[in-house]
C-alpha cells in the first residue's frame, strides 16, 4: 500500500480543469492506439514469465549451476531492472547475484570479470536497437574473455532482449540463441516492466508477477479516474514556476530508482515544444537523510525555483534500536535512546518535510507502507504516467530523443565507422 | 598532471576586471584572517600523518589485525574521505577496507554490522559539532553491539575526529579515547583535507602525503596568480546566466567525487545574499558515459540553463580492448574492434562535449592524465577555490548553513528532546 500526499497548490479553474480533461483524453488515446506500448506492459509481460520459467526448465544444468545473473545493457536498459534489484535484494535468501556490465570504464569491466566465470554465470545482453555501442563492445569482450562458444550448447548461458528484427535479433537467430523481444513502441526508460527488466529480474528469483500486480493495480485505477492526484501534480509541475523537481529518499535501497526518476524525468520532458521552444523538467535524486545535512541548504535559501518530493518507508521491517545507554559529556542527545533507527529515518523526513512547508516550497510525499514488490511495481507505474501527463500538458513528445544523436554521430565518425 | 579547457565564454571588460581583483583580494584576505582554515590544511594537516602512525605504532596489535577501517560519520564527515577512497583503491594492494556507517537506515546499518567483527575493525567516529543525531546514535548502537567496553584498552579500536571542546571530544577526553581535532574555522564541506579525511584515509593505507601536495601545489600557483582560469569560471557561473551546473564524470570511480561536489557547490553557495534574495546555483552529478543515454536530452534540446564541467581520465592504466571478432548481422559495429575501452569511453566525452558546443551550450573539461593522489588532492582545491571564489562574486556567504537548522530542531522536538 502507497499513500500519497500532495501540498503542492493547484488552482482548480475552469480552464485547467479542460487541460487536464484534454490529457486525460489523450493518454487513454495514446493506449489505445499504442503510442507507446508501456500501459500494456502489465498484462503483456505475464506471458514472459512462463517463457522465463520455460528456459529454466530447459536448461536446468545451467540455471542451477548460475549464481550470477550478469546483465549487459546501458541507460534504459539497465537503470530499471537495477532500481527494483537494489530495492528488493536484502528481502529474499538464495537468490542470484546480478551484475552489471554497463558503463564502458575498462576498470569497472575489468573488476566484473574478476568475480565471475563463465561455468556460473548466465549473459543476459540487452540493446533495443540491438547496435548500442556499449554494449555490443562490451558482448565481443565476453565473448573472448570467457572464450564462449557460441556454435555449441554454451550459447545456452546467453540471452538476448532486443526489438523483433534488430541487428541483436538477427545475430541471435543465426546463433540459435534465445530472443525475448521488446515490444518496438515501448522506449527505453518505459522498459523496466518488458522483457527488459522481466527477464532479468525473473531469473535472479524475484517475484515479478507481484510487481506486475502492483503496476496494474495503480494503472487499472488510474484509468477509472479513480486518482485524481497525478493529474494535480503533473498539472503543477506544467506550469514550469518550479522547473527544478527534487526526489528525496529516505532509504538507501531507494538510490537507484532516484537514478531510473532522474533519466525517466529528463529525457521525457526535455523537449523542443510543438512551439520550437526549449522547454523541460530538471530532475535530481538523492538520498534525503543523507542530503539534508548539505543540498537541503540550497532548497532552502536558494532561489526559489525546486519542488521535493519525499518518499519514505513506513516499515523496514527491522528492529534495530539505538541503545538506552549515556555517553559522558554527550548525554544531550539521550532522547533519541530506545527508539528505533526506522524511527529515526522517518522523523527526518518528516521534520525536513516539515521545515519546507513552513518556508511554503512546494512538496509531496510517497509513503510505502513497506518495501514489497507490488508497491515497487505501483511506484515505477505511478512515475511513469506522472510522467506521460506532464508530457501531455507540456505539449511536447514524451517518447522521442532527438538530443542524443548527434553525439552518438560524432562518436562514429572518430572511430571512421559509417552509421 | 590536470589539463584544463574552458569553452565558457566570459567578457573581461574594466567592471568584470575590477570584480575579479576585487574577489581575489578577498581571498587573499580570507586565508590571512582564518575566515576559513581549508586554505592552510594542505601545510597543517602534514603533522596528522605523524599522528596517525604514532597510533600505528603504538597499536600496533589492534592496527595489523584490523581488516576494516568503519568510519562513522554523515554528510562533510564522510563523503570527501567516499571519493577519495572511491578514485583510489583499486590502485593499491594490501590496504585495509573502508566501511561507511552514514546514513541511518536500519538496513544499511545491519549488514554493515553483519560484514564486520570487533576484533577486526577500528572504528573512526566523526562529527564536528560533536552532537549529530545520526553519528551519535550510530556510534551508540556500534558500542552495544559489538559490546566495546570503553574502560578498557579496547577503546583503543575507537579515534573520535571532532572540534576541540565538542560534547565528543569531552567524552573522548574522559574515556582517555584518541582525539584528532578538526580546526574550528573549517567547516565539513571543507574538511576534506583535514583530520576528517586525513586520519581514515590514511589508516586505509593511503599515501595521503601526496594528495596533501597535489592540493598545495594548486593553491600555491593559485595565489601567485598563474591559474587564472578558476577566477573566469567564477566569473561566468557568478553571473547567473545559467544557473544549473552539470558534472559529467567519464569513470565510475568518480562517482562519488561527483557526489562530493554536490554537496560543496549546493551548500556553499544556495543563500540569502547582501540584498537579501535568495540566489545559489544548483549542481547535479552524473556518469556521463551512461547519462550521455538520458540527461544529456534534457541539456540538449530542454530550457537553456545549464553549463557542462567534463571531467575525464586520459589513462586508465588499464589496457582492455575491444577484441577484433565480428558478430553475424552486427558487422556495423566492427569499426571499434581492435581499440581501447580507455579510448572508447573518451572519444565518448569527447563527442558528446563537441556535440554540446555545436549548440552553444557551455562547458569546460578537467582531463587528469591519470588516477593519482597528486591529481586527486588538487581535484579537491580546485573545486573549493572555485566554489569560494565564485560565493566572493556572488555577494554570499559560503561558508556557513542556516538553512539546515530549522529541520534539526523540529526532529529534536519530535522526540521531546531540548536542543
Amino acid at each position: 500500500m502507497i499513500q500519497y500526499e500532495r501540498y503542492l497548490d493547484v488552482e482548480i479553474d475552469e480552464e485547467n480543469s479542460m487541460l487536464l480533461l484534454n490529457a486525460f483524453g489523450s493518454m487513454i488515446r495514446e493506449r489505445e492506439k499504442g503510442v507507446s506500448g508501456y500501459y500494456n506492459l502489465p498484462d503483456d509481460s505475464i506471458h514472459l514469465l512462463k517463457e522465463v520459467e520455460n528456459y529454466i526448465i530447459n536448461e536446468d544444468g545451467i540455471y542451477q549451476s548460475a549464481e550470477n545473473i550478469v546483465l549487459i545493457g546501458i541507460g534504459g536498459s539497465s537503470l530499471g531492472t537495477k532500481a527494483v534489484n537494489s530495492m528488493l535484494k536484502h528481502k529474499y535468501k538464495n537468490i542470484k547475484n546480478l551484475l552489471f556490465l554497463e558503463n564502458p570504464d575498462p576498470l569497472s569491466i575489468s573488476k566484473i570479470f574478476s568475480q565471475i566465470k563463465k561455468e556460473n554465470s548466465i549473459f543476459v545482453v540487452i540493446s533495443k536497437s540491438g547496435g548500442t555501442i556499449e554494449t555490443t563492445s562490451i558482448f565481443k569482450t565476453v565473448i573472448a574473455h570467457f572464450d564462449i562458444d557460441l556454435n555449441t550448447a554454451e550459447n545456452k548461458r546467453v540471452l538476448i532482449v532486443t526489438d523483433d528484427g534488430s541487428p541483436l535479433c538477427k545475430f541471435a537467430d543465426f546463433h540459435g540463441i534465445k530472443v525475448f523481444v521488446i515490444p518496438q513502441n515501448v522506449g527505453g526508460r518505459f522498459s523496466v516492466l518488458s522483457a527488459v527488466g522481466v527477464v532479468p529480474l525473473k531469473l535472479v528469483g524475484f517475484d515479478v508477477e507481484s510487481i506486475l500486480r502492483g503496476a496494474k493495480s495503480i494503472m487499472d485505477k488510474f484509468f477509472d479516474s479513480k486518482i485524481e492526484s497525478i493529474g494535480l501534480k503533473a498539472l503543477f509541475y506544467a506550469q514550469k514556476k518550479y522547473p527544478v523537481n527534487v526526489l528525496f529518499s529516505y532509504a538507501d535501497c531507494l538510490e537507484d530508482f532516484t537514478k531510473w526518476f532522474v533519466q525517466l524525468w529528463a529525457e521525457s520532458l526535455g523537449k523542443i515544444d510543438k512551439e520550437g521552444k526549449h522547454t523541460g523538467l530538471t530532475p535530481i535524486g538523492h538520498i534525503g537523510s543523507v542530503d539534508q545535512h548539505s543540498f537541503l541548504q540550497l532548497i532552502m535559501q536558494g532561489v526559489r525555483d525546486k519542488t521535493v518530493t519525499f518518499i519514505k518507508v513506513e516499515d523496514f521491517e527491522n528492529d534495530l534500536i539505538v541503545p538506552s545507554i549515556s555517553l559522558k559529556n554527550i548525554e544531550k542527545v539521550d532522547y533519541i535512546n530506545s527508539h528505533s533507527f526506522n524511527e529515526l529515518i522517518n522523523a527526518e523526513c518528516d521534520a525536513t518535510k516539515e521545515s519546507l512547508i513552513a518556508e511554503n516550497i512546494p512538496v509531496d510525499s510517497i509513503t510505502l507502507d513497506i518495501i514489497s514488490e507490488e508497491n515497487i511495481g505501483e511506484m515505477i507505474m505511478y512515475f511513469e504516467l506522472l510522467t506521460s501527463y506532464t508530457g501531455l500538458l507540456l505539449g511536447i513528445n514524451t517518447y522521442d530523443q532527438p538530443g542524443v544523436e548527434n553525439g552518438k554521430k560524432i562518436l562514429v565518425k572518430k572511430f571512421g565507422g559509417d552509421k
